[in-house]
C-alpha cells in the first residue's frame, strides 16, 4: 500500500465523507419538492447509522427531527455538512462547519462557477473557507454522494443496494442511471460520488482513496476532462483497481459542449486514448459499456488466456457471441478430439459438438455442467448462454474454468434466475454481444 | 399495392397461419413440463377467440378440452396445425391435414435437417407432403408463431402485447428475447415468426406478408443467411415497409457456425453489406441495435432533414448525445441568434443556451415545452433528455417537430414516465447512444 501522500485527500477527510458518525443537514426543508427535504428524508431512509441533525432558522421540526437554527447551535460536533442554500451563503456556512468540527461538506448548490464570471467568484471563496477551515469539500453543483455500506444516502434516488463498483461522475444523472441499473438488477454500488464542480476534493482524490476501500473491487468513471493531469497521473499509476473511464466529448462538437458544461479544458481525445492505453484504463465507449466492463470487472477474475468455448442452448446466439468473440480478439478454438468425443458419448445426439457448442433448445442444466467439466483442461474461460428458461440454470455455474454468463429470451423465468445468478455474485450479461465484449475487456 | 405473386405464399396461406379461425395442437400433453402441454396452454391463456382442439390419442382431456385420436377425429374443419410430435410421424401428419381442410402448419418439432442426413430425409418428406396437401408450413424445428393481434400465441413465452414490430427470426431465443423486451416496455409486436429450418415458408414469404399487414409499420429480421437470394431480394424491392435486419455470421468463425446452425450458406459479408445498402434495409450491429431501430421506425416519423436540437435536464448525457450525433452524421447546429435570444428571455438564467441546450438539474417540463416551442422552423428534430425525475415529462412531448425522447437516471419516476410514454406511442430510449444511433437510422 502507498504512504499516504499529501497530493490526495487524507483518509480521515473521506473518513468523515463517506462514512460519518453524525450529518447535519443544512438547508434540510419540509416542502417535500425541494431538494433540501428528500436529501434528508433519504438519508433517515437508507438507515443511516448516526445522528443527523436538520438545519434550518425557519422550521422547528422536520420529519420528527428537531431543527437548529445554524450548525454551531447543534449539541455536539458534527462529522459531515450536507449543504443545499443559495450559492451566496455557502462560503460562510463553511467556516462555521470549520469551527463546529465539521471534516467534510457535500455542497449540492448550484450558482457557483458553472453559471459564469459572479458563479466562479463565489467558488473562489467557497474553496479559501474550506482550505482554511480544513474542510473537504465534494460539489459544488453535484448529485451528492451515496455509500449504502455505511450506509450514507445524501443523494437522490434513494438507493440501498450494497455492491463492488466505486461509481465517480462529473454527471449526477450518468452516475444515478448506473446505480439505478445496478440496483435493479441487485448488484449495487460500493459507493456514489457525484463530482459536481470539483472545487476541491477530484477524481484523483476518489481514485487514490477507492484504491484502498475494502467494500470497492472495481472503479467506474464517467468524466469530461481530467482536472489536474499530473495528480490524476499520480493517482492511477498507484491504483490497485481495475479503473474503467468513459471520457465523453469524443467529437470536435462534443467536446465544446463538455468544456461548456465543466468550465475546464476537455483535450483532445487523442491525447486521452493514449493515455488510458498506457495507464492500462478500461475505455469504455458508451454508457452501457462503463456498465458492461466495471460489472465483469468487479465479478470476474481475470481468464488465464484468450480461449473461449461458448455453449449455448439457442443456435443464433452462440453465432452473435462468436462473431464479437472473433471481434474482441478472444480465440474460439476447435474442440480437442478428446474432449469433442467424450462429449459426444454424453450429450444427446442432436447436439452440434464444435465451437460454439449448440444444446438446442432441450438443454437442461445437467448438459451445461457436463460440458463445463469437459471443458476444463482446454479452455480458459466458458461462455454459457441460456437462451430459454432453463430450470437450475443458476444452480451449475462453478468457478473451474472461469464462466461467463449471458441469459436471454427466458422471460420472467429469466429475471427470477438473473438475480438468483446476482445474489451470488455472478453476473448476467442481458446479450450475446454484450457479454462477450465485457470479457474481452478482462484480458485487456 | 403489387399484384399477388406465385412467387410468395398466398395471402390465404398467412390467414390460416397467423389469423385461424380453429387451430388442432397435435401433441398437446398433459404433462406441463412438456413443449405440448406449454403451447396448448398459451394458446388458451392467450385468450384465441376459435375453437382448439387438443389432439392426443393416449389422453382424454387436456387443460378441461376434450382430446381427440387424431386430425381426422375433429368434429369440423381445421385452419391451423400444431405440431410437437417426433420427426419421422411429421410428414404423414400434415398428409392428414390436408385431407382435413388445414391450410397451414406450423411445426415445432425438430429432428429434421438440422441433426443431419437422416433428419435431412425426414425434412424432405415433410415438404413434400405440404405441398402435396396444399398446406403452407412454417418450420420445423421452430419456436412457432405469435400474433398477438388476433390473439394466437402457438409459442413460447406467453406473452400478448399488441404492437407495430413483425419479428421474423432464425433463432427462437433471439426473437423471444426481441418479443420479451418489447412486452417489458409496454411496446409489444405486430407477430413473432421464428423460421426455423425453413422447410416451406421462408423471410422472402413473410416479408411480402407483413408489408401488406395493416398492424405492421416496421419489420426486423434476424438470419443467418438468405434462403432463396432472387426471391429475398424481389420480397424486399416490393417492401412498402422499413426492414432491419440483424445478420450474424460477420466473421469467419462466426459463418462457419452459422452454415453449421442453418445447413445452409451463410455467404461472405461483404455481399450482405453491398445488398443491405443497395436495397436500403437498415443493418443492425447487434440484437440491441435490432431492437431500437425497429422501435424508432415503427414509432417516429422520418426528420425532414438532419438538423438536431438537444434539449437536458444532465449536462452528461447532453455530451454523450452530441458526440453520437456528431458520429453518426446528424447536424448539431448552433442556435440562431433570434431563437436564442427568445430563449434567454424565458428560460432561467443558469441554463446554457447552445446546442446542447442544458436546462440544468432544476428542468421543469414546461421549460422543454418553451424550447420545443422555439425551435420549430429552426430544427428537424429535438431530441428532448430527461434525467431527472421530472413530473410531467410525458405530457409535454408533441409532434412537430419530431422529438426524440430518451429518459435515464430517473429510477422509479423514470420507469412509471416510460410505460406513460409508450401508452401514448411515443417510444423512449434508455441512454442518450441508443437513442441518437436510433435516430441517425430514420434519415438513412
Amino acid at each position: 500500500m502507498p504512504a499516504p501522500s499529501p497530493l490526495f485527500k487524507s483518509k480521515e477527510a473521506f473518513e468523515a465523507l463517506f462514512r460519518p458518525q453524525s450529518v447535519a443537514v443544512i438547508g434540510a426543508s419540509t416542502a417535500p419538492e425541494k431538494l433540501g427535504y428528500q436529501i434528508f428524508k433519504n438519508i433517515l431512509d437508507a438507515g443511516f447509522p448516526g445522528t443527523v441533525y436538520p438545519i434550518n432558522p425557519k422550521a422547528t421540526e422536520i420529519l420528527g427531527h428537531p431543527c437548529h437554527p445554524a450548525i454551531d447551535a447543534t449539541p455536539e460536533q458534527v462529522d459531515l455538512a450536507v449543504i443545499i442554500i443559495p450559492a451566496p451563503l455557502v462560503a460562510d456556512t463553511i467556516r462555521h462547519c470549520g469551527k463546529r468540527g465539521v471534516k467534510g461538506a457535500i455542497v449540492i448548490s448550484g450558482g457557483f462557477s458553472e453559471i459564469g464570471p459572479e458563479g466562479e467568484v463565489l467558488q473562489g471563496q467557497l474553496v479559501e473557507a474550506a482550505q482554511k477551515a480544513n474542510v473537504a469539500v465534494i460539489g459544488p453543483n453535484c448529485q451528492g454522494v451515496n455509500n449504502p455500506h455505511h450506509p450514507l444516502c445524501a443523494s437522490w434516488p434513494l438507493l440501498t443496494r450494497r455492491g463492488g463498483v466505486a461509481i465517480i461522475s462529473q454527471s449526477g444523472t450518468v452516475g444515478a442511471a448506473l446505480m439505478d441499473w445496478a440496483s435493479q438488477e441487485e448488484l449495487g454500488v460500493s459507493t456514489f460520488v457525484s463530482l459536481g464542480n470539483r472545487a476541491d476534493v477530484d477524481e484523483a482524490d476518489l481514485i487514490h482513496y477507492f484504491s484502498q476501500d475494502p467494500h470497492t473491487e472495481t472503479i467506474a468513471i464517467y468524466m469530461e476532462g481530467v482536472k489536474v493531469a499530473p495528480k490524476f497521473l499520480e493517482a492511477v499509476r498507484q491504483c490497485q483497481k481495475p479503473l474503467v473511464i468513459l471520457k465523453a466529448g469524443r467529437t470536435p462538437k462534443g467536446r465544446k459542449a463538455a468544456e461548456s458544461h465543466t468550465r475546464s479544458l476537455a483535450g483532445r481525445d487523442e491525447v486521452y486514448e493514449g493515455a488510458f492505453r498506457q495507464l492500462h484504463i478500461h475505455r469504455a465507449s458508451d454508457l452501457e459499456q462503463l456498465y458492461d466492463f466495471s460489472k465483469a470487472l468487479s465479478y470476474l477474475p481475470r481468464p488465464k488466456g484468450p480461449r473461449l468455448l461458448i455453449v449455448t442452448s439457442s443456435g443464433g446466439s452462440g453465432i452473435l457471441a462468436t462473431d464479437m468473440a472473433e471481434m474482441t480478439g478472444l480465440d474460439v478454438a476447435p474442440l480437442p478430439d478428446e474432449m469433442a468425443r467424450s462429449l459426444r458419448d454424453v450429450l444427446p445426439k442432436h447436439c452440434i459438438v464444435a465451437n460454439p457448442l449448440d444444446l438446442t433448445g432441450d438443454a437442461t442444466a445437467e448438459m451445461y455442467r457436463q460440458v463445463v467439466e469437459a471443458a476444463t483442461s482446454h479452455f480458459d474461460t466458458v461462455a454459457l448462454i441460456f437462451g430459454d428458461p432453463i430450470p437450475g440454470a443458476s444452480e451449475v455455474v462453478g468457478k473451474e474454468p472461469l464462466q461467463l454468463v449471458i441469459y436471454l429470451g427466458g422471460a420472467e423465468v429469466e429475471r427470477q434466475e438473473r438475480l438468483r445468478f446476482h445474489r451470488k455474485g455472478i453476473p448476467v450479461f442481458p446479450t450475446p454481444e454484450r457479454g462477450i465484449r465485457a470479457l474481452g475487456e478482462l484480458l485487456r
